[in-house]
């Protein structure tokens, strides 16, 4: 099959990759789109030490397996816990310490003709969500996971710092809930993909710093922590979305003293996102800059890491 | 009146100094009994800059003002609110951002023949309780702060990291709720203070590290944040007591990978630490070391400071 290849120090295009194979409880899909996430360009500089095929955003149909999904179009969970640890069995597979996880770790990844996934990871795509929408439930449940780890409601003031694609994508998710949203970052055109959905949004020049019942981390960079923990309220939330590869220097103090909760955040479940998708409350295709052929799939990397790049989609 | 002065460079013990003056809404306390607070040793080392009479552990009894209290034993909570602002509004004075604070801030504190305290801030000593214990009140507030800010039940494993005075009742507190709590430091006669509350103790060299649902970091030192973080399940949270003025170097990613909840913990409020003395829930007098006169302030500052040390009374 035609698929991406990290060999560790070089992406390929390869048209005669082996097809995947299953084991038991696994299916083949068949990859229709498939997005480049930074995780993936993080890859592509040593991150995890992953060799393989990359990609972990996708929607395809079942071509082989998972007999109630055949045919289905789908969506995939990107852990693949054990099924047996005490994670797993608290509904938590993607905290599984043996967990493989989708193009990332120890499982091949979906820039790729088909890929292979445990059939319990799938979630068939409503009708009314396109594949341009359905390729981003994986960073929309990201996003949505805050919702699962912190009460937030409509007397929340809430700030999103980084305007960035999951910054954009948690602005919206939060603002769902009624809370007050601002979202700052430092690019007037990716700012205004945000502004249809009740959220306001400030220049970071324009900014004048104020307190935050709540604020998300979001600038996928080191100087972002700083700058969110000086402005929660005492008693506040940081919500800490990136996973900045660099050690942080910083004082611990002020968040002692100020009662601060510190809320490390990462992948979520897909049935918020899908439900959000289909009842139209999220806009993720505005997030899109450019669909590739998987064919050219090297471009289409290359385009995704440029500066202020928005969503590049690999179509199969 | 006789009292202790930390004048920026020395603290002095001063037979002849002035008594304090009180404006509408407080009261003077004569101090019966008072705690040194590894606080205290701190701000002789320059930390938040006081200047005055130190001392924020008492419990004295009323000699002016607040009639409601007049002659009564009492307790005070150490954070002077402005009693207007939203935090004071929403109950958390000991956020206010125009606060004083006893003995650290703006406000001179205990280590006195008398002191002047908010009348709200005061709380009756129940007869059941002796001063020895009562003047343990504060810093065992900072301990149920814990419960305030996390659930805990007895289904949680909870790991106490430290064996000074906080950790020790962090632990016992944490031991109330029925949770399984053990508590690792490096003075197995330390660890032996929390021995009969129903809490397991192990030396650090005996230690085999394992996930807890909730870790307190209370060692006082920049390397037990990153031995906590270790400690932590994923999903699980970690309770920072120690203000640590040092600077961390540490990468936060494993915290946003394990989706780690990190609570900064200060102050708390004093009624359920009065509960759980009056209920004698607690063993605070094994936590004393000696209890000195005022008038040998200068000794008992001295060793409060040694390596070791418990906890160092001054009688009035």
């Amino acid at each position: 099959m035609r698929a991406l290849y990290w060999d560790g120090g070089a992406l390929k295009f390869r048209e005669n990759h082996p097809e995947p194979k299953t084991t038991g409880g696994e299916a083949i899909v068949r990859v229709r789109l498939a997005g480049i996430c930074s995780t993936d360009l993080q890859i592509f500089q040593g991150y995890m030490g992953f060799r393989g095929v990359p990609g972990h955003e996708f929607v395809g149909e079942v071509v082989k397996g998972a007999p109630a999904l055949a045919g289905t179009r789908v969506v995939g969970e990107i852990n693949f816990g054990c099924g047996f640890c005490e994670s797993c069995r608290r509904g938590l597979a993607r905290h599984c310490s043996k967990r493989r996880v989708m193009g990332i770790l120890n499982a091949d990844g979906c820039f790729a003709e088909f890929v292979t996934v445990p059939a319990r990871n799938l979630h068939a795509v409503p009708e009314s969500v396109s594949d341009e929408e359905a390729v981003f439930t994986e960073p929309l449940a990201a996003a949505f996971e805050i919702l699962e780890q912190v009460e937030v409601d409509f007397t929340r003031e809430v700030l999103v710092l980084g305007d960035g694609k999951l910054g954009i994508l948690c602005a919206q998710v939060l603002a769902i809930t009624g809370a007050r949203v601002t979202l700052v970052g430092k690019h007037a055109d990716k700012l205004k993909l945000a502004k249809g959905a009740g959220v306001r949004t400030v220049l970071l020049a324009d900014w004048k710093p104020k307190l935050f019942d709540i604020v998300v981390e979001a600038t996928g960079s080191t100087s972002g922590l700083e700058a969110a923990l000086a402005a929660v309220r005492p008693r506040g939330t940081l919500v800490l979305k990136s996973t900045v590869a660099g050690a942080h220097n910083l004082s611990l103090a002020p968040l002692v003293i100020n009662e601060v909760t510190v809320v490390g955040s990462r992948c979520g479940v897909f049935p918020p996102a899908l439900e959000a998708l289909a009842r139209k409350k999220i806009a993720v295709t505005p997030l899109i800059e450019k669909v590739y052929p998987l064919g050219e799939g090297l471009a289409a990397v290359a385009q995704a890491g440029k500066r202020g790049a928005r969503k590049i989609l690999l179509r199969n």
